[in-house]
This record gives C-alpha cells, structure tokens and sequence, in this order.
C-alpha cells in the first residue's frame, strides 16, 4: 500500500530551491544526504543545478516515469504543478505547501478543488500543509524535518508537522528508531485509516504510533483500527478534547456524551491505546518497540535500594499488573547466594553493593521462575555499583529469554552512558521507575485486547417497517420530538417490554380500564401536544381505587385544559403502576466524528449528580454490552449488596443490544434516553417505564 | 538549628581509611575535594597521613574542640567511638555505620542504646545507616555521595540513601542545586521535624523536599509542616503506601481508614504538596526553586506550533488553572504586529517561522496584560526557530517581570544548549507541555494554601465526667465495646440529638410511651448483652398503633428469649421514628502514626460501594469541617438535587467538631461511627440515629 509513497524509484520535487533555508532546498537536500538510492529529478524552471543535480525546467522535459512528486511551491501555483503531473501520468502526490484549508475559506475552496482533481485522476495524495514522510528502510526523507531518524520498528503519523520535528529531535537523544515518520498535515486524500492500513501491513513496522486531533470517518476508523490493533500495538494521543463546547442537548444522554466520551469509547472498542501525554506515547512506544509481549501480570523487582524498591511497589500495587510471588527454589537459591542482609522475597534487595555478578545472578534465577512474566530492574548509581556492566549483563539476557526484561537506572550524569548501551540492547530504560510500571501496564493491557474475540453483533429479529413509516411520517410533517404513544411503538418494536397502558376517555373508560390493569395504577394525561407531563401536574401515582380514579381524571383533564387551553387533549392513560426493579438508563446520541453513542449508567443521583455512565460506539455485541454494564462505579449495586439480590443484567444486556439496533438501523433517530429502564432482580427481566426519542 | 551539623568549624572522621572504595575514605576525600574551610582531624590508629592530612590516633590527642564527629566504623566499634565523643564534649555526631536496626534484632538493640547514651549527654546523632549530609553554602559534603551537588535553593531530605545518589547524579545533568541534602537513615535521634524546622529556618533554603517512609509522631510533624509550609512550599514523596496490611477493624471508618489515607489528610492539613512520583517531586521543586509565586490561576500559553498549543489547553482545562482571556488592548497590539495567520487569541500561535524577535514581542505584550498570572512558552524546534536566543529573550523578560514564566522547549538534541540557558536563566522548563501545567498547578495549589488561615480549633462546652466516670468502668470490667445505653450517653453528652426514646417492660408502658413519644415509633430490643439487634428481628420500624405495639413487644422480648437464652432482657425500647432527612456517616479510627483520623461520608451505598469518603487528622476547626463535606464527590447530593431543599450543612459541620473534640479528649476511643447521622433539610439540624464506640 501506499508504495510510491514510502519506496519511489524516482522522485521529482517541484519547488526546488537553490536558496537555504527555504523548504524547497531543505527537502531535496534532506533527499540527497541520507543515501535514498532512487532517482532525484529537481524541477524549477531558473535553475540548471542545485546540490550538483541536474535541475529541470518542467516535468515534460523528464523522460523517466516518476513515482512520486513531492510539491513545494506556493499554494497559488500547487493546481498547476497537480495539472503537470497528471499530464506526467504520475500516481502519488505529496503537497508539503500550505495555504489551504488551514488558512480560511479561500484556502478550502483551493483544497476541495485539488481534491476533485486528484479523485479524478486516481492519483493519492498527502497532505497538503505537511512536513512530508520519511522511510529509514529506504533511506528516503521526503520532508524538510531537520533531522533524519534512526531506523527503528516505530511507525509514527501526525496531525501536527510541529509536533513531527520536536518528536524527531527528542528520538535522537533517547535513541528512538522509526520504521516510517509521516506528517499527514490536512489530511485532504491520504488520512489516518490509510497510514493505519499501510503501517498495519508493513513489515517493518512493530508499533503504530500517532497523534490526532480527529478522526475523517469514525466508522471506518473504528474498523481499520480493530483489524490492525489485533496485529500490532497502536497507541494514539488525543487533542482537541476538553475544548469542545458544549451542544444544545435535548436528552441526558446528549447532555452527557461528548466528543472526548466518543473518542474514548472508540479507543477502547478498537483496541488503541490512548496516550494522555506525550511523554506517555513514548514511554509506551519503546517497550513494545523494544521488548516481548508479557505472558501475564506478573512482575518481580529487583532493586539495589531499598526505597526505589517500595516506591515501584506502591506503583505496581496501583496498578493491574501483579507482584510476583517466587517459587521456593527461587527463594532459596537467592538465599544462598545473596548476603544476609538481601531481601530474597520481592522486590529483591541485591543490597547497595551489588556488582554486575550478583545483579546477573539473581536475574538469571528470576528469568528461571515460571511464576514471573517481567522483571523491572531497578539501579541507583552507588560508589561500588557497576552501571556499564549492569546494563551490559541485563541486555545479554534479555538477548536470551523471551521474559520481558525492562530497567530503571535512576540517574544522570554517571548513567548517561549505560542508558545508551540499554537502548542499544532494546532494554527499555525509565529513569523514573513508576513510569516503568506503567508503560508494562500498558504492554500486559494489551496482551489482554490481543486474546479477546472481536466483537460479534448478534441479529435480532424486528418488524422495522412499522418504524420507518412512523418516522418517515413525522419527518414529513417536521415533527423531531415524539410523542408518548409513538415513542411507545417504536421501543415495543424493538422488543422493550412497557407498562400496560389503556386510553380512557371517559371517568367510566378509566375505571374499566383501572380494574383490567390491576390495582394501583398511574393515571397520565394524554395528549399529543403536551410532552412534559409532570411539569404541570399531569401524572398521578399510585391512584388506589375507583374513587381516586375517577377523582384524578377530572382533576388532570380540567387542569390541562385550563393550563393548556390549545392543546388536543384525548383523554387519560391508565397505566400499570411498576414497583420495585432497580432504575438504569440506557440512551444515544449522534458524535459527528463516530456516530451512535451508546450510554448506559444507574438512574437518578447516579448519572446526574456522580456522571457514573460509560460509552460504545454502536452498534455492539452482547460482550462489549456486558462490559459497558461492568464498568460503571456503582455497578456493585446491580450486583446486590447487603444480601439483596442481583438485578437482571442479562436483561440490561438484551436492552442495550436492541438500543444499539434500532440506533444503527434507523439515524434518523439523533437523540434518546430510556430513562428509567427498570430491571428486576435476576430472570424477572426489565421494563422501560419513560423514553424520548427525537428524530433528524 | 543543628548549626554544628550544617557549618561545624572542627569536623572528626572516625574511621577515616586510607583505602580507595571505603567509605572512610570517599567521606574523607569529599570533605577535602569542594573547598570546605573549618578544619578536619581524622582519626585512625593505624595511619599517620590521608590524602595528605594528618591523621590523629584518636579524639584525645586533638586539642581543638570538635563541633561534628562523623563516625564510619563498623557498628560493633560505634559505641565505643560515641563514648570517645562524650569524653570530648562533642555534641553533634552523624553515624554513617549500617548494622543497626535496618540488620535486625541485634542491630536494634545496639540502636536503643546508642539513643540512651546520646540522649543523656544532649548530645544530637543524624543516622545511623545514613549518607551524610551536604551542605552547599559552607561547602560542605559530610558525606560518601559520589559528587557534589550544585549550590541552589532546595532543602532534601530523604529517608533512603540510595535514592539520595540516584537523585544527586540526576540534578546534574538537569541542572538543580541544592542549600541542604540531608540522609537521615534510621533517624533515630534527627528526624523528619528536626529537619523540616532547620529547613524552614535556614535562609538558603527557599523549598523544602523529602522522601518519607513514615513519621515518628503525627502530631508534631502536622504541627511543624503547618508552620513551614506558611513560609515555603514542602514538597514530600511518601512511599510504602498501598502495601499497609489490612487490619481487623469493628467500623466503616476502621476498615476505610488506612496509613495512606491518614498521609493524604495529613499532607493535606499541612499544606505540604504530595507528589506521586519521583518525577513529580522533581517537576515541583524545579517550579518553585526558579520562579515566582503565581498572583493567579489565569495562564497564556505562547506557542510556534498549533498542535501542542492544543495539548497544552486540554491539560489546562482538566487542571485547576484557567485559560486566560487577553485585555482587549493585548489583541489588537497583537494583531497588529504578528503575521495575519497567526492566533492571537489564547493559546497564541506565534506560527513556526517565529524567531527570538516574535517571541520576544508577544511575551512582552502578554507580561503587560493584567489578565494574565501565568505564561507557558512552548517551542518547537523547526527549521528557522532560534532555538538559544529564544531561550536568552524568555530569560531575560523573566528577569524583569513577577509573573510566573514557564517554557516547555520541546525536543532533545538541537534543543539541549537551550535547557542550559533556560536553567542559567532560572526558568524551569519541561520537554513535555503536561508536565508544565502540573508543575504550575501545584504552585497556584500552594499559593492558595498559603493565604488560607491556620485552622482554629473552636471550644466547645462538655460535661466530660460521666463519660470519663463510663469509660473508666467499662475499661476495668473489660468490654471495648460500649452497649447502645452507653453510646447514647457519651454522645449525648457531646452535643448529638438522639431519638426521643422510652424503656418499657410491659405491654403497657410500651403503649404509654408510645402515645408520649406520638406514632409511628421504633420497637426495640433492650438488653446489654445484644449488641447486633437486627440481625435476629429484634427491631421493627413504623409501628402504627397500640394494638401493634402490643403485638412487637411480645413478638420481640418471645423471640430473644427464644433465641438468645443468656441474654438479660430489660424490656423494649420504644423509641421516635425519624423520616426524612439525608443519611451521613461521621466516624474516627485510630492511625498508628497520626491518631484520631475522622472520617465523613454520605451514608448507605456511598460509603459501602462508592468508598465515597474524606479523611482529616483529629483535632480539626470549622473551615476544615466544610471542606471534608465539600470534598466528596457526592456532595451535591446534600446541596439538593432536582430543586431539593439543601440539607443541614451547618449542622454536620458541628456535628464533626463535637466527633473531633470528643476523640481528642478520649485517647481511650479507639474506633467509632455515628451511622447513620440523619440531616435534615437547612436548619432543621441532624440527629444520630445509631452509633458504635470501642475503647481500648
């Protein structure tokens, strides 16, 4: 994929420049430094030779085929150099000009206008307002960067060409290695799900890394990411999140989800690991660039401190990764060998005099123990200890198991140098031990996303032409909010059990109906023109006998016809009154970078007061419905607690999946809140007592 | 303060070595090498001349007095070197020697000794199994560290040696100095608040930093960080946390409670910033050490490079600092001067071809606005920034103004001469822009702590007798834990409402009481020997009338009897059935190193699930009552939700100062929790429906 791009046999840079400093100097001289084999072929119409390579006038004059045009010349000139390499019949563009969409509405209409044009040509193009990309495996650097990268298993893409060049400087000091380095400036034609696709299949790449400020197509995003996240580590930071104002919302839901909510979700669903710092991305990517995938959890510390050693404690202790509990030989091996004063339990104390012959020793022991899955090796730099050596012993073993070994050689100047010798063994040094333990977090989270079965969306049977006749009517007659009784057919369509419920017109009708019902019921205005029914009094709880009945029918219907004296009033419903059952709700609303966001959370004080709620991207399958239901904090209480019974998760499930069903097969639906969902205990199922839904 | 220990004119090194890689020699060899200027007499009876000094046979044979003895013998030998000390008058002694309670029993008892024998000749001891000290401003290094930090203003103690040296060879290659650097080993004589009171006082010293692992009395720590923290930020890294072991305890808040959440109400109270890692401690000092006081939360951030402008903002939003808004004046001089591309709005994006000049201009403009507290300087660097003579301008504004100044220069290689001269410069600058909104977070965190008033203990009147009079007899006859008679009298004697409540032994004055206390009532169990009445349905709520109290009375007192054979049954109790009202657990539970730390929760799930609760160390004023209320996540919850009246505020507020008062006057209550305190809408008070106290 993408091959022109990252391996061109010939290359043709329009915009060269004889000047330094500008980008179209620097670029072709970053071509020509870093030993790309292919052909470099410079156009600029006034000069003959820059960088001792022959400059054309134009691409006419060039008898070879080029593969890839890089453009650098002012946004102005950028359609007719497009033009040129079409007639050229060239297939792969890269626009490192900006003046486009970045700059205001002229510059978008030129960028839709070079869009169009590629489109129709077949041509791909990247960016335009972008740094360009690099290939170590090719020696190619096809960007104005200031720096070439060393070869590495990384594959790094950014939303941000600024953000590229402090990443670049920061890799060489930390002797990070890249596999492929791109800035995908404004994303025109070639986006993210393309480089995703592209790193996913490329064989020297073992980590994907990225920076995004969001997504072109949250549905395919979601599905690109989930094949390669099964592959490969992919590990992305987020921007633009808690900025983003807040949207005039008409259900809890809306109120509540968020492009940031969103994001997570999709983040989650597809595997990606979210960095939430930059120093995060890079700590993340060096362990699984460097080391083995871990079998499980299970982590020993060795250390030649004894306070470094409870600090990275207390940090495993905080997170989901375990402290290993050794085996009797390995005890009493290390008990042995190690001084009296050693701790031979973990974290392992080698004690502050520790040579590099008692820290290989015990590692050795450590890698033998079938009840440990990483070793975090911990050094302070004292008077006796050997830091070269060390780091020298840790990288030969690690060469032989397939244990995930990392370090934290906590220091500065006198650890400088064995920091580069642990890079260059792949040993992924943390000077700080606590963001070790992370980044191993990190590497076991992913294990863990890498067994599980992808998501499988189960079929349901529904009668949907009945819906879409419904909704097809309201929206011809420019009605987005739905009234109780249609609401009600829509969620008894899609299966959700509701209240009995009868119209009555009449005092008589309402006690007819009371008495078919079963005692106590709820009596509710009806109207089509009144939506918030309990504002004005129009809800009546608990109504107990056919005196009451007959007395709140008239209180509900005079008092909305003197309060609503416009509205179609057809009487009362008479309906079941639910007691009991624990109240969720389950709700969606539309992202416009992913779509239908499902919500789930406990109802009342939980989801208003604590914002208790957790996210999907529809639709989902019953396992991804089962961990949404799981994740919330006050999940326990579905669970039961002080000896109640636990309520009906299944059920909660089963809802979840209808919401997700009808969200995906009608979006027309914008908005909706099941809001409560009542679930009775375990096997006695669920009942959606109250729902809104609007449509586009 | 420890003026022998920090500046001694006469300094003895017991055990000084010839030998190269001993510690009597590297302290030795320290003491000579960074320019000290008292005097220093080694002793060794079996050398003439180290490292060309005159070496003495012993303390005797010196005729100047010695204001420090550094002793490096072997533990065995220690005790005898000390008794030469005493003989010499020398008051102030640092014990490098390890082996003694570090190594064990033996080592322990060696320890206890060494403290008798200081102690009775008013002698000071830092140590044993320490590093030493240094001391930059006398240049000082009392220690076998393997460098000398550079001279600054950060005062560090630590509790671990190693992690000292790990900490020394990092601030060099970061360039941090230090006024004191303090290993204080076993402390068992100098301890943390010897220190943190030298530190305060010390005028070098402008931030204090340590490493704990625990503290030798609670109490005087809160009371000398409390008083330090007023005059200089302290910042502390307390490890050993999460691996305290749970303990049996009798009560929500004994088995809430914990030593890291009796850290964090400490370290809270005190004013003193608790870092979570390593780094952190770190990334504070640096903020502190350089820069000036924030008069405010507002921040502008300045950047060449929009994505990490981006980033930054997300890391403002989800901190306590705030987006400044620029004076309407900043944006049009800004307008004006920078290129029309440009955001000059907050963050303000300088572009990418910004040199010193546009940063220079801009952070001018910004320095002027009187919105502005804070400015973040980002920089990337890209093709034309001059990355050094950015870093000279910032440098150089911050000279002249107050405002806080902060960069984050992101990147490594081509950026490294520029962290040099931003550290020359005192501008603390962070690779990763998060960290810099951290670092500035906990200096507006500070800031307010230190314009908030010292905590008032507010005096209470108690007739503290009969619960004095109660406890005493419960202790002699054994029982830690009071009957439900008792708790009702010693609350009630502090000031809590109880429920109107009425011992009946009949039927009768059953129903008597009843009517007196007006229906519904509460039926009871009374017998002292029951302690968990519901479990067996000793207890039932909402009796209605006197046919059914006649019923509960025979109901209960039959099935005690039945059930529990041996218990003595006094009758009922009748009591007033209290409804409506917010329930809320207050409670207290011994800390071994802090006391009585009270704790605040809403009652129910809140606690039991959510463990949604607030620590304080026990004696604690109004003010801080408020906060723990206000603390809680689920604290709208009492504001009122969904137009709810708000509940008793003020009420809980007393009800924690009369729980606080009635904890420190009795060290004999171990444990105890009023649960539920019922609250009931604003100024209708809180009345304590159930309670449990042990003593010891």
């Amino acid at each position: 994929m993408l091959e022109h791009f990252f391996s061109p046999k010939t290359i043709a840079v329009i915009g060269a420049s004889r000047e330094e400093g500008k980008v179209g100097h620097d670029l072709l001289k970053n071509l020509v430094s870093y030993g790309y084999t292919g052909t470099i072929y410079p156009i600029n119409p006034k000069a003959d030779t820059i960088l001792g390579i022959k400059v054309y006038a134009s691409l006419k004059d060039i008898r070879d085929t080029i593969d890839l045009a890089v453009i650098v010349i002012p946004a102005a000139f950028v359609k007719h150099g497009v033009d040129e390499c079409i007639e050229k019949g060239i297939d792969s563009i890269i626009v490192i000009s900006s003046g486009f969409k970045e700059s205001g509405i002229d510059g978008a209409a030129k960028e839709r206008e070079l869009y169009q044009k590629i489109k129709q040509h077949s041509i791909r193009m990247l960016g335009p307002n972008c740094l360009g990309l690099i290939n170590t495996q090719s020696s190619l650097n096809a960007s104005f960067a200031a720096d070439m990268p060393a070869e590495g298993n990384i594959g790094f893409f950014s939303q941000s060409g600024a953000l590229c060049t402090s990443i670049l400087d920061w890799s060489i000091i930390e002797y990070i290695g890249f596999s492929k380095f791109i800035s995908i400036g404004n994303k025109t034609d070639i986006d993210e799900v393309d480089l995703i696709k592209a790193l996913e299949e490329d064989t020297y790449t073992r980590v994907i890394l990225g920076y995004l400020e969001g997504v072109k197509n949250g549905t395919v995003f979601i599905a690109s990411a989930q094949k390669a996240t099964k592959k490969k580590p992919m590990i992305i930071i987020k921007s633009g999140g808690t900025t983003a104002g807040a949207k005039a919302a008409s259900s809890h839901t809306g109120t509540l989800a968020g492009s940031e909510r969103a994001f997570d979700a999709a983040f989650k669903q597809s595997g990606i690991l979210r960095a939430n710092t930059i120093e995060e991305l890079f700590d993340y990517a060096r362990i699984f660039s460097y080391q083995h995938l871990p079998k499980g959890p299970r982590i020993a510390l060795i250390t030649n401190a004894g306070g470094p050693g409870i600090i990275t404690a207390d940090a495993v202790e905080r997170s989901k990764i375990k402290m290993a509990a050794f085996s009797r030989n390995t005890i009493e091996t290390l008990r042995s060998f190690l001084p009296e004063m050693a701790n031979v339990y973990n974290p392992i104390d080698v004690l502050g005099d520790a040579k590099a012959d008692r820290y290989k020793f015990v590692i050795e022991e450590v890698v033998k123990d079938t009840n440990v899955d990483v070793i975090l090796v911990i050094l302070t730099p004292q008077t006796m200890t050997e830091i070269e050596k060390t780091a020298e012993v840790i990288g030969e073993i690690s060469h032989r198991t397939d244990k995930t070994i990392v370090t934290s050689f906590m220091g500065g100047k006198r650890t400088e140098s064995a920091f580069k010798i642990l890079a260059q063994k792949k040993i992924p040094n943390y000077v700080f031990p606590e963001r070790a333990v992370s980044a191993i977090e990190a590497m076991y989270h992913y294990t863990l996303w890498q067994k599980k079965p992808l998501p499988k969306i189960e079929e349901i049977q529904i009668q949907k032409e009945n819906v879409s006749s419904l909704i097809k009517k309201l929206r011809q007659a420019g009605h987005p909010q739905l009234n109780e009784e249609e609401v009600k057919e829509v969620i008894s369509t899609y299966g959700f059990r509701i209240p009995k419920s009868i119209l009555a017109t009449s005092e008589i009708e309402a006690v007819k109906a009371a008495e078919e019902i079963g005692y106590p019921v709820v009596i509710k205005i009806s109207s089509p023109d009144i939506l918030h029914k309990s504002d004005f009094g129009g809800v009546v709880i608990g109504v107990q006998d056919p005196s009451e009945v007959r007395k709140y029918f008239r209180d509900i219907t005079q008092k909305a016809r003197r309060l609503m004296p416009d509205a179609e009033i057809k009487g009362v419903l008479v309906q079941q009154m639910v007691t009991g059952g624990k109240e969720v709700i389950i709700g969606m609303s539309r992202d416009p970078q992913f779509g239908p966001l499902l919500m789930f959370g406990l109802g009342g004080i939980y989801i208003e007061v604590l914002k208790d709620v957790t996210f999907r991207v529809a639709p989902i399958g019953s396992d991804e419905a089962k961990e949404m239901i799981q994740e919330i904090r006050s999940f326990p209480l579905l669970k039961g607690v002080r000896g109640e019974k636990p309520a009906d998760i299944p059920a909660i499930v089963d809802s979840i999946i209808r919401l997700s069903h009808m969200v995906t097969d009608f979006p027309e639906i914008v908005e909706m809140d099941i809001n409560p969902l009542v679930v009775f205990p375990e096997g006695n199922g669920a009942i959606a007592i109250d729902a809104r839904i609007s449509i586009s």
